[in-house]
Order: structure tokens, then C-alpha cells, then sequence
């Protein structure tokens, strides 16, 4: 395991180095200085880990708001056992995580759920508790970011981008499952990951049902810049109804803009990743393999510690990805293509912590939480370098394994660790086989950066949306931010002319759909065009635009006269046409996120055209009457 | 239960209205005002506990050292595990404990362990992480406050003493118990508790050997001010060997001018607790019976979850301690009587969630938890009122009780909330009847005053030693504590006169010896005295003292002569010798703690005269030449 270690060195000595040149560049105050390890932990002393009083160092590390950015990193199931385990394995008793342990700011929350009764549920799992920090709302086991009620909750990454700053999501499971989906999906069944499951499981909520879909079909319409993970497999199922029916999920990314990758030299060949090219790089069928793999846990005749098998090494997974997509690589490339003036909104799971732990591996959940380690540093890295970016790290909710000192009745699994030292991890939640289980305490939380002080003390897990929320400033009001839309349109054009209608400033909706048989487009950075048909006889031609998730309703009336100036139909171009009186009316709908109904691509181009011939139409602005979500 | 809950609801309520009375009139900031138990968790924003942005809160809650007091409140096995299962039990999920989570500042300490030859042991137990935090010196499970060489390591509860301020040492366990006993005694086994057992187990260590004793007696040496808590039954032992052979320990006790105590209106009477009268109160034979009683843990057949029993409710224990003997009275008081312009060091434990677990009881371990809150806001209260005054809650170690959905294959216990939710508790880490382990992870520590900052963050355990001492500015070498150490005798005594010889300044020594047949006598103030007789023949007599705690060597030459002044002899008088040149010459050994040895019971009434008569002879002040024990 030498290579390892010393790759973890290696890891560590750079970022020192980054750090201390990057120290006194910036407003924030920079990380503490790791203590080293010490060399005797014996001594008076030996075992300390403050360097001298902290009150000074924790003073600088208290940072007003707002921050630019926000980086979530989301350890599964990574409870305060797991990480002591991991800690134990990797570091040593005595040693200390150069990320997961570096934040200064510490504290813990409740992960509870809620039953649909409205009842408390003690143990929740990572839906409910996914749902927790992305939407500020407690939910049912098994729902993503709907409430109790099922009525959908917006989500951070949904308000960060309305409030037009970048997003990226980015995780070692399945971009479908529960951590990632709760910031793309609003769905009663976690489990509903494509069209297949979702026609089975959750018919309702189907396209062809005219409901949001399933997980996968609502990522491509929330259209995050970055999404990075796996899952590639349901993005080979094909979409049952809607514009892309027959077509896989794929073809449609493809078709309505996204750039995708699925190796190591493609997401480094990446330059560019925003509205227009959004970035989906699935780089396994399934979950990514683990980091390490190791010996399985044993059930121990009579718990007699004296027939634990020898205690070994965890060893690296041959199965592993390549390199260049580790979760700290992914990471990396993320934050370089989210980086802009405007911020931007950053999750990332380290997944299987969770998942091994529910398969009784020690080693692999030891191995994914390094692997999550060496993507903090790389988040703190960045943070500390731009003194603007709230970092955070934390779990989704606790797990079952435990640090004991002999064999437990369940299941043991004998670890000789990096300072070779035996360390015997106990499962004894479920019986061999069977699925270990999530427990119910509260979990650390841990931050850096602007805001960050409101991690500490005692929390709840829904505290995560309103601390991340408010420190970048966002109006939670999505309907609101997409109240002030406008469209443009011409006031005058001939009988039977092809023109162009533009909506902008849609800022909280992902689509908006035509009236009569305009059908459905991409809202990109708040805008969206519509190629509009007038009709053969003279007169006025009502064109009606609605926001697919705030449901605010634009319209225009267009009068078709043969009087009318010479229409660059049938295509935009960048002449306007000239001037004339119009007329325009504004309702909105009321009630929860509408649905994406039936949707069109479009060609990206045309939009350009048809902005720059915008300047000359009549604006048509209206203000929403009501509120179809409300957030606050 | 509605009686416990409407307690609970009065007992917060004189907390709230004591602390907005004090807001403003104290340079510490308030505590945090606890959020109301929302509404409705299942509404958006309805289950978040943090009141707006916390940034300017947390930054007033920075204070900087010096502390006048620190009150250390222990939960023995209190983990995260435990203190989610007792919050949920007691308060709700979305609730909130009034003491143990109102502390400001948060983190999580490792409580690793190390064994005799060095290398680390992951799975530490209560006397080892007890020693942790008193001596800042880890140590190998079982002992206590000795290092991995058996070597006495100075506790925090002793260097505060020895710095002049007061002590107290206040816990639901036998006081001879492994949290409570770390303070107070250096020994290799943590069973020691009175002389019999150390006559069988730790022999080498016992008074008849030349040891410090067993735990009891060695408790009996170091004479804190106030000592509450169980294990009487210990001192209804006999001494073996040394002055008080054949007597028992509460003999020995009253001997030394200890104020006993054992139900709550003789303790209610006691007025005044120091190092003339010290309080001793041992309420009951063994531990303190629980708070709480509730339904056994169950194995479940098949760990199938419909054969769980229906969930219970705790009850109260009918044989709990009387009213006034609650953790949190025996705090209330031991601060009433420690509360003094040179400030103190007060240890609470909270024994028996350790207890509880291990047994599997979650009522108990639950009944246990809600004590140990109320006990720590009797100590926020004061901490609040004074301003001066850091308190520490955290626990020894993890534990093994896990909140899960479902039935373990081991022991499961089904609880009806007092927000009417069930609760699996389950215990999986020993077979019904065994006891169930300790856990390694890492646990939660919290503080609020100055110095609390530096609980922030992941800290070692044995950190809260460092935070400790040096937020009471403590000096924490004792040797040079009682360096300057004087000895006041007549310069020239009448031939077979008696005369008086005293010892001040030895702040580090619990007990001094005298050579020859002077036998020793308990330090009280730093200060002792010894009658001597001067030999019938006329020459120089030398005296010489030696400090038992470190070793300090103080040596007066008095002149025995015919023409000396009448001298007060027999007994010691106010009415002071003429002064006269004398000679004296001091030394002192090396190496740790020296012994106690043999010692005799001192008339307390004679101090004070000596003290008076003091003034008029010649006062040796030796410096010490070496370090008999040297901490940094």
C-alpha cells in the first residue's frame, strides 16, 4: 500500500504548497495549518491536535455573507463513525483527513424525515434527506423534493440557476439516484430513474401522463451546466411520450444541446459547459466501482475475538475508472467550467460510503470516503484561493458501522490499518446478506467560507438550503423571478408571414410552451423564440407563451394586415421590421410547478437572430398576478 | 408522562427567564435564545433551528481567556447516537435539549486509546479517555491518570488546586468510577477502588506497599473541596496499612476533617465546603439508581419488524434518589460552595448512559441523558450570570445504542416518543445478557465561554486538557508549585522542648512528611505543621520535610541550647520566640510523585496558631534544584 500513502503525500505536500502561496492573496483567512502528525502520541501532549489557542484563527474564520459560490460535498451515510473509521484506516488514530477535517467550522444536524401522516420518522434515508438541504423542506422516506403533500419543492440548484448562476452536479452513484436527483427531480419514488421505471412505478408522474417525468428526463429539462457521474445505462432507455418518444435519453440530450462525455480524454478535452452546451458525462452503466476493495465481513462464532481472521490491508479495485475521474477529478473540472462572474451552485456525492457500508465492506467504504477527501481539498483549495466560495461538507444521514473492540454477534471485518494497528469493524444491523441499515443520529457538519459560521452548534438538515440559499443572496420566490418576463413580437406583419416571438427574463422556468401548436422550448438564460406562422386573412393573431414551472403566462396581439411592412419571414433575420402599435395581455396561473407537457428542439442560432431583431419589437412586459410557487 | 414534560416545560421556562434577566448585564454574550419547537416540520423552512444568519451570534460567542472557572460536564458513553436518541425520546426530533444543545461552539474530539507498547487501540473505554482529558497524556485502557509507563500524570482537578483555586468532582457513578476516579487518583487498574481490591489486584500500588493507595484513599489525599456522587459502600473498607489501619474510609475521612454527608437535607445544610472541611457526599452504595425504568431490549425472531412488542413509554423509577440529589442539585450546590475569587474546576458526570447502554436499557440510558441536560443548565445559568466561566459538555466515548427502521438481529427495544412516534433502538454489538461495547468514533464536544473555541473543529481528547488549564491560566508544573515552598521554625529551642515547625507554599502537595518519627500531615492552603521535640542533649537539630506529591525538600538547623527563650512547648501558642539566626538547607529528589506513605491525623485548630506564630521565625525558602514532575 506504499504507492498509496505516498500518493496521499503527494496530494497533501501540493496543497500545502498551494495554500501557503496563496496565504495573505485573500480576504478570507486561509485553512489552519494541519498540525503534524505527532510523533509519540504517548507523550504529554503527543495527542494534541490544536496548535496553541484557536480563539484568534476561529475568529478570522467567521466570514459575513454573501459568498459567490457554494460547494455542497455530501458524504453518504458518512456518520461520525464512518469517518473515525476512515480516519482510523487512512490517517491514523492520531492523524487528520486534509479535507473532511480542515473546515474550521463545525457542528451537527438532524437528518430526520417525516411520515406522509405528517408524523416524525426516525430513520430517514437519502431521499428524504437529500430533499432536507436541497428544498428547506422535510419529506417522506423515498420522495425526492416534493413534500409531504407531494407538491414539489424547488430546489437549490434549481434556484441558484433561475437566479442565474451556474450549477453543477456531480456524484459516484447513478446521476438518477437519491443525493444528485434530489436537485434536478421532483418525484414520489426515488427508484423512478428513467421511462421504464416510471411508466411501472410512478405512472402518474410519467410523461405520458403529463407529469414532470421520470429523474432522468427532469435532469435534461432543468439542464444543469455540469453533470458529471453515472447512470449512463437508463440513459439508454427510451422515452415513452413527448417530442423524443422512441428516441433514448441520450438522442435527446444530444438534440436539445447537451455536450456529452464518457471518458476521461473527453471530459479533459472540455472547455466550455453553460446553458447553450450543458456538459452530461455518464461514465458508468451503474455506480462508479469502489476505490478499494477488501475482505468481506464475517460472522464470528460465538463474537469469540479470538477466531477474527487476521486482520489485512484494503487494496485498490482493479475495477476502478481510469484515471481522470476520480470524485476529486470531476470535481476539479467542474469547478473550472462553473468558475464565472456569477457564480455558481456546486453539489458533490461521494456516494458509496453509503452504499458499502449498507454492503457490510469495510474497505470500500473507507476507500470512497478518501476518494470524497481528496475532492474537499480540492474544493478548499479553490475556496481558499478566491475567498468567496462557501465550502460544506456533511452526510446525508448516519450509517450502521461500528468501532468496537471484539467480534460482535453480527458482522466483523478485521482491518490492519495504515499504522498497523488491528481494527475490527462491526455491521450489526441486518444479518449477513441482508442490507445494513442507516441509523438515526445526528450527523457532523462542517464549513469554510462566507456564511459558514451557520453550520455550527446544533442544526437541522433543512438549515442546509437556507444557509446556502442565503449566503449567495438568492430570491427563493422563483415565480418572482420570472414574473418581470417579457415578450417581443411584432406589432405588424403581412398574412401568412413566418416571424419570430422571443421571450426573455423567464429566469425560474426551464421551458415555456406555446399556444396552439407552437410547442415547447428550452428556456436558455431566460430566453426563448418561437417561430410563428400569421394567418392567410388579415387581422389580429394572439400568440401566448407559458413558463413551464412558474406557469407565467406572456402574450402578445399581433396585427396581420397587408398593409403591414415586408416581413423577413420565413425565417428571423437581424432587420427589424418597423415599429407599430401592438397589444398585450398578462395572466399567470396559481399552484405548484406545472408540467413540461410536449416539447420541441430548437435551433440554437435562430435564438441569437432572433434577440438581436428583438430591439425593435414592442416589449410586451406583464407582471405576474399570482404566485404559482412560493418560497420563502 | 405528561407530569415529566410539564416539568421539563417549568424548569426551561425559569432557564429562559433567568437568562433574558441576565442579557446585558454580562460581558459574555447570551446564550442563544432556543428556537420555539416549530409548528409543523413538514412545512417549508418549519424545521430549521437556526434564527437567521448566526454569524454575529457565533462571533460574540468567541471569547477570549482567561476563564475564572471551567465546568466540565461529562455524558459517560454520551455519542452522537446517544444524544439523538434521548433528544427524539425526550425533546422530539425537531426539539432541543436546554442544556446540552445551547452550547455555542461545537466540534468532535477523537478518544482513541494507546496500549502498553505504544501502538494505538481504536476502542478506548472510560478510565483511559478520562485520563485523556484530565492529564492531556493518553494512556492504556484501564488505568488511570498514570502514562503508558505507569508514570503518574498530574490531573486537572489536582494542578488546579494546586494553583489556589477550588475543586469539585460530582458524579451519578461510584466516586471511585473511572471519569470521576481520573481526577483524583493515578493507579494501574481502574477496579482499585478501596483497599481491598487493591490489596488483591493492585498490590504494588497499595499503602502497605508504599503506593498511593487504592482510588479511595488516594482521593482522601488529594482532599477537593466538594466530592459527590456514589460508592459508598467503599468506604465502609478498613485501611490495611499507614495511620488509619483498621479504620474505615469514612472514619479516616472524618479523622482528616472531611464533612460528610449522605441525603439531600444534610447536604442542603452545608454552608461551606474548603480545604479545612471538605464535603464528601456519597449518596449511595454504588451508582445512583436511574432516572428512568422502560421495557427490556428484545431479541426479535427473524429481527422480523412486525414482531416488535408495541411501543412503550419510559416511566419514572421508583427507586431513584431522593428529590435533591438530582444531578443537576449536586451541581447547583457544588457550585454554590466552589464559587470563590480564585475561581475553581468542577468535574459533573453523567455516569450511567455508559451504564444504561452497556445494559441495553433505553430508557435508562435515555432517563440519564435528560438528567445530565438539566445539570448542565444549572452550570450554563451560572456560566451566563458570572461571565468568567468556561463549560464543557461532551462524553468519554461512543456507545453502542443505533436509532434504525427496523429490527436488528440483536437486541431491539420499541419506544413510544413523547411526541408519540415510535423508536427502534437497537443494540447489536453483544448477545443479550452480554454487555454491549463502547464505540471508537469520534463524539460531540460543546462549550461556551472563554476559551471555548478551541472545542471547534476536530480536536483529541486530550486537547480539553490544554483548553482547560490554559483558559484558567493555570500553571502545570506542579513542581514548581510548591518550589517556593518555606519552612518557619525557632532559630534556638530549649533542651526537650516542643516546638512547632510550618510549611508554606507547598501549593503542590496534598501531603508533607516529616524525617525522623514526625510522620505526615495533609497540606492544607499549601501550608502544614509538625510539633517536634527537641533532643535532651544541646546542638543543632535538623528538620527536614518532604513534600509527598513532589518531593520538594525543605530542611531547618535549629540550635538546642540551655540559653535559649522559654519556649512555648508543649503546644504551639500565638505568642511567638524571639527570633535568632538559624541555618537550613534544602534539596529535592527527582522522578514522578512520590508517595504518600505513612501519615498522621493533624489537630486542625493547631495550624492556625502555628500560622500566627509563624511570623516572628525564620522562614528557609529553598529553591528546588530538579523536576520531579514536569508538565508541558
Amino acid at each position: 500500500m506504499k504507492h498509496r500513502t505516498a500518493r496521499r503525500m503527494r496530494a497533501a505536500l501540493a496543497l500545502t504548497a498551494t495554500s501557503a502561496a496563496l496565504v495573505g492573496l485573500v480576504g478570507l483567512a486561509a485553512l489552519p495549518a494541519s498540525a503534524a502528525t505527532p510523533d509519540d502520541v504517548t507523550e504529554h501532549g503527543g495527542a494534541t491536535r490544536n496548535d496553541g489557542d484557536m480563539t484568534e484563527m476561529l475568529r478570522e474564520s467567521l466570514v459575513d455573507g454573501p459568498a459567490k459560490n457554494v460547494i455542497l460535498l455530501i458524504g453518504d451515510g458518512m456518520g461520525d463513525s464512518e469517518i473515525t473509521v476512515a480516519r482510523n484506516y487512512a490517517e491514523g488514530a492520531g492523524g487528520r483527513f486534509a479535507g473532511i477535517d480542515a473546515l474550521p467550522l463545525t457542528g451537527s444536524y438532524t437528518t430526520y424525515a417525516v411520515n406522509a401522516d405528517g408524523s416524525v420518522n426516525y430513520a430517514s434515508e437519502s431521499a428524504s434527506t437529500a430533499s432536507g438541504w436541497s428544498t428547506g423542506t422535510k419529506t417522506v422516506n423515498g420522495r425526492l423534493s416534493v413534500d409531504v403533500d407531494l407538491d414539489p419543492q424547488a430546489t437549490l440548484l434549481e434556484i441558484a440557476k433561475a437566479n442565474g448562476l451556474k450549477t453543477g452536479n456531480v456524484s459516484t452513484a447513478e446521476i438518477q439516484d437519491a443525493t444528485p436527483g434530489a436537485e434536478i427531480a421532483h418525484i414520489s419514488k426515488r427508484g423512478c430513474f428513467g421511462p421504464v421505471k416510471t411508466t411501472a412505478d410512478c405512472s402518474s408522474e410519467s410523461v405520458e401522463a403529463g407529469g414532470l417525468g421520470s429523474i432522468s428526463e427532469q435532469l435534461l429539462n432543468v439542464r444543469p451546466d455540469v453533470t458529471l457521474g453515472g447512470g449512463a445505462a437508463t440513459f439508454e432507455e427510451s422515452a415513452v411520450a413527448g417530442p423524443w418518444a422512441g428516441k433514448t435519453l441520450f438522442e435527446q440530450a444530444s438534440d436539445r444541446g447537451y455536450q456529452r462525455v464518457d471518458n476521461a480524454a473527453e471530459l479533459a478535452a472540455v472547455t466550455t459547459a453553460d446553458a447553450d452546451q450543458p456538459l452530461l458525462g455518464l461514465f458508468s452503466l451503474g455506480n462508479f466501482p469502489t476505490r478499494w476493495v477488501g475482505p468481506d465481513a464475517t460472522d464470528i462464532p460465538d463474537a469469540d475475538s479470538t477466531k477474527l481472521p487476521a486482520p489485512v490491508a484494503c487494496t485498490e479495485n482493479p475495477e476502478r475508472l481510469e484515471t481522470g475521474l476520480s470524485l476529486a477529478d470531476l470535481t476539479d473540472k467542474a469547478i473550472d467550467l462553473l468558475d464565472n462572474d456569477n457564480g455558481f451552485f456546486l453539489q458533490v456525492e461521494g456516494a458509496s460510503i453509503d452504499k458499502q457500508d449498507h454492503a457490510a465492506n469495510a474497505c470500500g467504504q473507507i476507500g470512497e470516503t478518501v476518494d470524497l477527501d481528496e475532492a474537499v481539498q480540492v474544493a478548499l483549495e479553490y475556496a481558499e484561493t478566491k475567498g468567496d466560495t462557501l465550502v460544506v461538507v456533511t452526510a446525508d444521514h448516519a450509517h450502521t458501522s461500528q468501532i468496537v473492540g471484539s467480534a460482535i454477534p453480527g458482522l466483523n471485518t478485521h482491518l490492519l490499518t495504515e499504522e498497523g494497528a488491528p481494527m475490527i469493524v462491526a455491521y450489526g444491523t441486518s444479518a449477513a446478506g441482508g442490507s445494513q441499515q442507516h441509523t438515526g443520529a445526528q450527523v457532523r457538519i462542517a464549513g469554510y467560507g462566507p456564511g459558514a459560521a451557520n453550520v455550527v452548534g446544533l442544526t437541522d438538515q433543512t438549515d442546509l438550503f437556507f444557509t446556502s440559499a442565503n449566503t449567495l443572496g438568492l430570491n427563493q420566490d422563483l415565480a418572482s423571478l420570472s414574473a418581470a418576463a417579457t415578450l417581443a413580437a411584432p406589432t405588424e406583419v403581412l398574412p401568412g408571414a413566418t416571424y419570430t416571438v422571443t421571450a426573455s427574463g423567464l429566469n425560474a422556468d426551464w421551458q415555456v410552451r406555446g399556444s396552439d401548436d407552437l410547442g415547447q422550448q428550452d428556456v436558455l438564460r431566460g430566453t426563448a423564440s418561437f417561430q410563428v406562422t400569421a394567418p392567410a386573412e388579415p387581422g389580429t393573431q394572439t400568440v401566448t407563451l407559458t413558463g413551464a414551472q412558474t406557469g407565467v403566462v406572456l402574450t402578445a396581439d399581433v396585427s396581420v394586415s397587408a398593409a403591414a411592412p415586408v416581413d423577413p419571414a420565413p425565417t428571423a433575420s437581424a432587420t427589424p421590421p418597423a415599429a407599430a402599435a401592438g397589444s398585450g395581455s398578462g395572466s399567470s396561473s396559481t399552484g405548484s410547478l406545472a408540467t413540461t407537457g410536449t416539447s420541441v428542439p430548437f435551433a440554437l442560432g435562430g435564438i441569437a437572430l432572433a434577440l438581436v431583431a428583438g430591439g425593435a419589437y414592442l416589449v410586451i412586459r406583464r407582471h405576474r398576478r399570482g404566485h404559482a410557487l412560493s418560497h420563502n
